[in-house]
């Protein structure tokens, strides 16, 4: 733990007066961003999270803008997914991989128009890769970062609370769908999305100037429904089964190491489709499991090997203590040999060494 | 200020254990990676390092590696300088670009053969934009982030420790130039560079076991040197005109804008060429200026406009307290209307309106 200051270079957003206000505990740097990661504690926020709503700071979910003539071939490029099956009021999970097949991101992309997306980005900078490819295959497209800075909602009473922001039509966004609403006159895409699963919307924020005044109406219409100031909550995702890109995979996996080869099923001749094509048929030999780790266990500050008669057979990025669920819950990525239910694997962790047990599935 | 946990995502270095245990005061995170900001105070540290010699983990410059029979190939579209004329054992300060030549990073090319290179980067996913590009063309070249992490040795006592440690042969490295040299059995790249203008080095250690066995040996050794823990000083660097990328400048900018335009002296058809050469020939609109910002001010967090007649003509992205030279230094993009030495400009703080003042010269 150390503090850290922001600078040019690691951006505040457009919320940070609300969220310093409302007493962030401690940040992270996430796209050159600052990005909360609890307030009144991580236990506290996830019990708060899964009975009430909490306005997230989620600025740092940058928009990679695809623009222009060849926005679409460009995104066939990047999309294991179908792309023609994809919506216009639609959002995709895309999980976009380099040549070999490796993960480089696993952004959420939303389609505005046929030609015109945004790639609501994990951790790195993935406009780089599509900006070097547009270059490398003379592809007609503009690549940015618009001033579009993402606010979640989240919780059980999230749809209460942004129907009196934003009126009752929200109830009918269907997940991972969006619509365009009016806030003070102008428009933002407004998605049943989110980091969570307790339920809830991203808000994206089109144009910095809104970011307070949207913050401060979520408030204001949210007092009697308990509404606070919270963060991607590092219990609840655990619980949830929802990945981290760098903590629990990166360019060294493949999608279907990650679970995610049911998001690879375009017809076109994506970047990797080939490196991936024996995945595909065959199954990977690593894979993303639910662990319980037995014992106590401190803060996962870096990547914990799973061992095997002193072999390593995976590692886990992410585990954190669950008291909903009362044991420690973690994310690991585990080789075919050892990721059977049941399977009892020891784990070197800062603290020592404990034992892994493999789980059926998530806890949510 | 708020405080921030490491992660695997935003990973410790290899000598993260001796810069804790130096007793580091704060981080930023550089490249998904901690940086130290300062240990006993950025002033006592800037005074420190001007007297003595310093050891600071700078393992965040990561290496893009470059290697395969299109690797020079690859550089020559990256880089706007002549890589014809780049030594086996020299260094390169290469401002990369996009296809709009707006600045991507300024890393430092280290040339290890004619087929392997490595892109020492400032902050941002340099690698992807490289591989989108490798790819997009079909060059056959791997690109990667290999396990090196340097640390430097800075100050006016770097060649007295260095030699201890590594033999007088490091006397004879020239400035941008590096030399092979033993450390435990191993060879690192030791080249005469470093964000400083205090003299020194950096050691490209390769295997992140040796990064605290290196640690050690540098203190040990120069103990009677009143050898300290550092890292890049925002004092000094200011003072030098060392240009800070994502705080002084970025996309929006050119290298000429930057007074980099003495490094894009290629040949070659590098991409951004053809948009830099208007600029080449007639200079850009606006350009890096040091100014002095009169009465008090405080932490630079984000981004000062200047401002002449209520209209915006550039900005601030570093400014600080010279104790050495009395005054508060700054690093500013000026337009051209503005730019001459002398000429007094408004700039917007957070702590409110101050006179800025362009400089003929950086102070060191």
């Amino acid at each position: 733990m150390a503090v850290i200051f922001p600078s040019r270079r690691v951006r505040k957003t457009p919320f940070t007066p609300g969220v310093e206000a409302a007493g962030v505990g401690g940040y992270t740097v996430y796209n050159h961003m600052l990005l909360p990661t609890f307030f009144e504690g991580v236990a506290a926020d996830a019990a708060h999270l899964k009975q009430h709503v909490q306005i997230w700071d989620v600025a740092c979910e940058r928009q990679v803008q695809i623009k222009g003539p060849d926005a679409l071939r460009l995104m066939k490029l990047l999309s294991p997914r179908d792309m023609d099956r994809m919506e216009p009021d639609q959002c995709y999970y895309v999980p976009t991989v380099d040549h070999q097949g490796g993960m480089l991101n696993d952004p959420v992309a939303v389609k505005l128009a046929d030609d015109h997306y945004w790639l609501s980005v994990a951790d790195g900078d993935l406009w780089q890769f599509a900006l070097g490819l547009a270059i490398g295959r003379s592809l007609d497209v503009e690549i940015d970062e618009p001033d579009v800075s993402p606010l979640a909602v989240q919780g059980p009473k999230a749809d209460d609370l942004m129907a009196r922001v934003f009126g009752d039509v929200v109830r009918d966004i269907r997940f991972f769908r969006y619509k365009r609403l009016p806030f003070e006159g102008r428009e933002f895409v407004v998605a049943r999305s989110g980091w969570s699963k307790q339920g809830g919307f991203e808000i994206y924020v089109e144009g910095s100037e809104y970011g307070m005044p949207l913050w401060d109406a979520l408030f204001a219409a949210g007092q009697d429904l308990n509404v606070r100031a919270g963060c991607p909550n590092n219990i609840e995702r655990i619980e949830s089964g929802l990945l981290s890109f760098g903590n629990d995979m990166g360019r060294e996996n493949t999608p279907y190491e990650c679970g995610l080869g049911r998001f690879c099923n375009s017809p076109e001749d994506f970047i990797g489709k080939a490196a991936l094509a024996d995945q595909a048929k065959n199954g990977p030999p690593r894979q993303i499991r639910p662990l319980v780790i037995e014992g106590e266990i401190g803060m996962c500050a870096g990547s914990w090997p799973l061992l095997a008669d002193g072999r390593q057979v995976g590692q886990v990025g992410s585990a954190i203590h669950s008291p909903e669920f009362g044991v420690n819950v973690a994310i690991g990525m585990v080789d075919r040999s050892h990721w059977a239910p049941g399977t009892r694997i020891e784990i070197e962790t800062e603290q020592g060494m404990r034992w892994a047990v493999v789980q059926e599935r998530f806890w949510r």
